[in-house]
This record gives C-alpha cells, structure tokens and sequence, in this order.
C-alpha cells in the first residue's frame, strides 16, 4: 500500500496553513451532522456509562478535524442530554484521529485543542485495512479521504495494458480503459474500507462522509479535481518537454484518486450489505461562497500533493517553486473563464450510513 | 507542565538508537510480568469478546515499548487460552503508547512492527493527567519513566528559598532542604499518577512499573544517577567558568527527576488507597550483565537531558557535542574507580499494582 500523507509541519506549504477551502465542508456539514445524529442515531448504543468513540479517517493535521470533532461532539452530547432530561447524564469521549503511520502525527498533537471535551489518541494506518477492535466504534466520520485510492491502479503503469496511461496522470480525458482501471480500483478499496469499518462500528453506529464526485450522468471529465489533476500533467509534460525529468517519468506517474457517483457509491454501500444509507445527498457548490485566487488553490493542491510528486519525481523545493507557484497557477488561470465557473462544478456527497 | 520527552528520530543521538542499556529493564522484567500475570491477572475482567486494553506510559520511541507489549500481550494470551482450553479464545488486543505530545510519535508510528499482534494508538499527554476515560484500562505498564517530575520544585529556583539550588542541578550532596523539595513534588506526583490511574484502570487490573530507587536507608546521593546528574551539573559549572554561558545559567538549571526508596513508594500507594500492592522487588544490579563505556553512558544521558539542556541553554550542536563527547565522558571516567562499580550502585524496583 502506497501512503502519501499531505504536507505535515506548520510551514507556508503545510496543509495545516493549506487546508481553509476544505473548512467550508466541515462548517456546511454541521447542520447536516446535528440532524443526523438527532435523527439517526440512537443513544442506547451506548449507555452514558460507558466511553463514546469516534474516529476521523484520514484527519492529516488541524484545524478542520478539531472543528470536526468538536461539532460532533456536541451534537451528540446535545441528545443524551434532551434523552437523559436535565440529569445530563453523558459518556465521556475518546476521539481516534487516524491517518497513515507516516502522516506529521507530531504536529497533530502538538496543535490539539487545549480544552477539548474529549481523551485522544492518534491511530496511524489505512483506513483500508483494520484499524481498531470489533464493535468499538460508534461514529465514525472521514472527510474529503476515500477519493484515495490505496494505491495507482496497476495496469495504467503497464506499458503493455490498453489501460497504459501515457503523457498523463489522471483518467480526465484518457482511454475508457484507463477510466475503469480507475473505478475498479475504488471499487475493491471502498469494499476494503466498509468491510473494515463493518467489523469496527458497533450495530446501530454511524459512519458520516464527505466523499468528492461527480454528477451521476457527467463524464469524468467534466469534474474540476480531475480537470485540476490533468492541468498538473500538463504541467508535468511541459516541464519534461524543457528537460527538467524524462517524458518517461510522467508517464509513469499516476495520481491515486478517484471521484465516484452517487449511484456508483450506494451500489457499493448495497454491494458490502453490512450499513444501511440513511441519507446520500450533494452538498451544493453555489453555497460555497469561497472564492479562492488561482494561487490559493495551487497552494492547497500543493499541500495535498507535493508528497507524491516528491517521491516520484525527487523534485527540491526550487523546482516545486516552479511549478506550484508559476507554471500551475497560470495554466489555472488560462484553463478556467473565471474562478466562479470553476467552482460551480465542484461536486460533493454527504453520507450518512447506519451499521445493521 | 513542563515536557522534555527523549531525543526524537533516528539519528546518532536518538533516544531510539540509545536506549539499549534500558533493553535490560525490559529483558529482566519479561519473566517477572509472565508470573505476575499468571498470578495476578483476573482474566474475568475482560470476556474474551471484548477489548483488552494496554496502556505504556512513558513510552518515548522502540524498540523497548513494542517488545515489553509483545510480551505482556504474550503472557495475557496464554493466560487466556490456558483458561479456554483449547478452544483457545482470546481478545483482542489495543495498545495505547503514551507520552508528552513533544514525543516524536512519528518515529514511533513509523517503526511499529508490522506484524504486531495488537491495534496500535498514539495518546498524547502528561501521565501525571487524565489520559483515557473511565474504567477503560486491564493493563498500564511504565518503565523507568515515573521518576521524571511534572515540573523542577519551585523552591530550588527561587533565590529567597533556604531551598535554592545554587551551582547544582540535582539534590545530590545538596542542602537537605533541596532534597526535601524534591521529594515533596515526587509525592504530589505519584499521587496525581495514582489518581488518574485509578480513574482509568478497571477493578482488577493490573499496574507494572520499573522505578529508579535507592535502598531504604541509603543517603540520596550514593544512587548512580544521582551521581550522574551531580557530574554533568559539575561539568555544567565548568562550561560556565570557562566563559559559555554564565554561573547563573546552572544556578537556575534543576533536572526534574527524583529516584525514590521502596518504602517511600509503598507509602505513597497506601495514602492513595486504590491500589493493593501486590509486588514489589529489587532488580538486582548484579544481573545486569551490561558494561557500557564511559561514551555508551554519556549518550544515553544525551538522548534523554538533551532536550531540557538545549532548552534552558540554547546549546549549539558543537557546545552539546563538546559537553557529551568529552567533558561528561571524562568526568565520569574520572569519577567511578570502574564501570563494576558504577554499575553495582543502580537500584530499580519491579512494581505490581492492582486496582481494588
């Protein structure tokens, strides 16, 4: 399994200082998290008595899974108290923040809140493999993560496959084959994540996620994350062409993401059997009132992805410079009219499923 | 509170590439914790379908911590299968490695052993604090580590105190009022330990610690580390005399660390009250069958002083190198007629609590 965690550390590339756009989810969530947990969860699954435990999957650094887990927190303590009447009897919390072993974990703990309501603890891994004790969860939530896959699908690195990706690092624009490649790909990795979290989450527990995709009908193409990914490899071929890497070097390079459908993921959900879906619904882009600068969002794609590409390319911070800073920015900028077209074509899930 | 967790990385002065002399503690112990658990062990305290939950505290980086787990767990398991008979059930396993969130728990997490027959988690925070909920705990382990001092007695620094610390960093040959202030804060916090402890471990669990000690009656400063400490605050003075740093840089300079006696720990448990000890023994110095060199012992003390001493004296790389690789060493040299000696003067205690 490949793991390339976001930027760690607090510095200007971090995604601790680079992860503000992601911020909206987690704030447009809340009110969709308060009513789920009002209406889906049911309290009796852990009596007040007992520790309450929630894991974010795939939480990299702070602020955002603090926001988090605080706003579920408080949503949850909120309906022990209204079921509890006003003796306000609550369980206490323990929050896992789980990422991959080598994700900046340091960082994570150093930034935790200092008056948090809840005990912590770091739980590093996949969230593709088992990663806590049967029937120990009772909210799990993982936001903006499973587009990962657990590694680049292996047939578009085969020279050999109709599924060879050449001159390209992402299935936007490329062969059918390279596409399928794709979704076969998430499709095993979903089916790992949810049986995993079947054996973990307690019957009766919620797993809440915010999943990028595209529109049911549209083709890849047309969702911005793969048109910013294939922008990139543009980048990444003009770069070539000046000599800086092998040509060789991109064709190799696959980005390990992938956006589903709504449909394509409740099939899954259905495939697995273990959760039932409370509510799919798409988080609408109008609302998103962020209207970040071309170099803003090369920053944040930096942050996310400067990991990958360093290990694959062995890029220094110089030529990183150059492409997140020069190249990216303006190949953004003449790609898309304007920012608020671009914006308008983000697509987003919000998930809640119930275990049986 | 104050947190000067061990030398983080993988680096020449690590804590993870010294901390071999430390492997000793974990070795002797191995034996000692398969019969505490044979005898003390109530394994009705967690059915074999639930979680056995493992905590060490103080844990800095392996590969100690992983190997004292593996053959806790090891115990634990054949305790249960001897219980099932052959049907051999067991529980599954989750180890919380502790620390101050200082620790570099990226190392760890990225040496955790892959085969590990447990789910690993990180927990950030002061021992001398609430570290999990309620009742969540079979097993707490901690290994030379409950000697360290939430914080340096504010009397040693304070200049008006009958106990002010001048030209040492240790109660070693100091007034008796230093070593009383001392001793006061160890009190205040093992009772803070017991506390949070007491709070977190169920009915019947288990408490193993391995505790720097002096014998009952000997005076404080025939202990070795003490000794070690009064040498490097020696070595400390010396830098200063030669223009480093000033005399009132040592003066203001305490280690927080405390070696305690047998019966001044025993006492401290009964005031607490929620423990029956149900163990507690020498470790014999003459087993340990380790010589180090003068320079093995020097970077070991670097791997765990570093950080308190680079924080209170901005020391360079070169003024850490000039202290550890040739003033320290030499002094010690100087000191001990031999290493036997030095040796034959540790004292540790192999503590088996369990929770009423």
């Amino acid at each position: 399994m490949e793991a390339y965690p976001m930027n760690g550390g607090n510095g200007p590339n971090s995604y601790a200082n680079n992860s503000f756009l992601q911020r909206f989810f987690v704030d447009w969530s809340k009110s969709m998290i308060d009513e789920a947990i009002a209406d889906y969860l049911d309290i009796q699954i852990c009596p007040s008595s007992n520790t309450f435990r929630i894991a974010d999957l795939g939480c990299s650094a702070g602020p955002n899974t603090f926001i988090a887990m605080q706003n579920i927190i408080e949503a949850i303590d909120r309906k022990y108290r209204e079921f509890e009447g006003l003796s306000g009897s609550t369980p206490e919390f323990h929050v896992y923040f789980n990422d991959h072993a080598s994700n900046d974990f340091n960082t994570l703990f150093v930034t935790l809140p200092p008056e948090k309501p809840y005990f912590a603890a770091g739980v590093p891994g996949s969230f593709h493999t088992r990663l806590f004790p049967k029937g120990t969860l009772h909210v799990v939530y993982s936001s903006l993560s499973i587009q990962w896959l657990s590694h680049v699908p292996k047939e578009v690195l085969d020279i050999d496959s109709p599924a060879y990706n050449k001159g390209r690092i992402h299935y936007t624009n490329a062969r059918q084959e390279v596409f399928e490649a794709y979704s076969a790909q998430y499709a095993k990795d979903i089916e790992a994540f949810l049986h995993a979290r079947a054996e973990e989450v307690v019957c009766g527990g919620l797993v809440v996620l915010i999943v990028p995709a595209i529109p049911d009908e549209s083709p890849p193409s047309q969702l911005h994350t793969q048109s910013m990914f294939d922008i990139l490899g543009s980048c990444l071929m003009d770069m070539a062409k000046t000599g800086i890497m092998e040509e060789a070097e991109v064709d190799s390079f696959n980005l390990p993401a992938y956006s589903t459908t709504s449909r394509e993921l409740k099939n899954l959900v259905e495939r697995n059997g273990c959760f039932n879906i409370e509510r799919i619904v798409d988080i609408l882009p109008q609302e998103n009132k962020m209207r970040p600068s071309v170099q803003t969002l090369s920053d944040h794609f930096r942050a996310a992805l400067e990991g990958v590409i360093k290990s694959h390319f062995g890029f220094d911070e110089h030529v990183l410079d150059l492409l997140f800073q020069h190249l990216y920015p303006q190949k953004i900028e003449d790609t898309f009219a304007s920012l608020t077209t671009y914006m308008e074509k983000t697509t987003t899930l919000f998930v809640i499923l119930k275990r049986k």
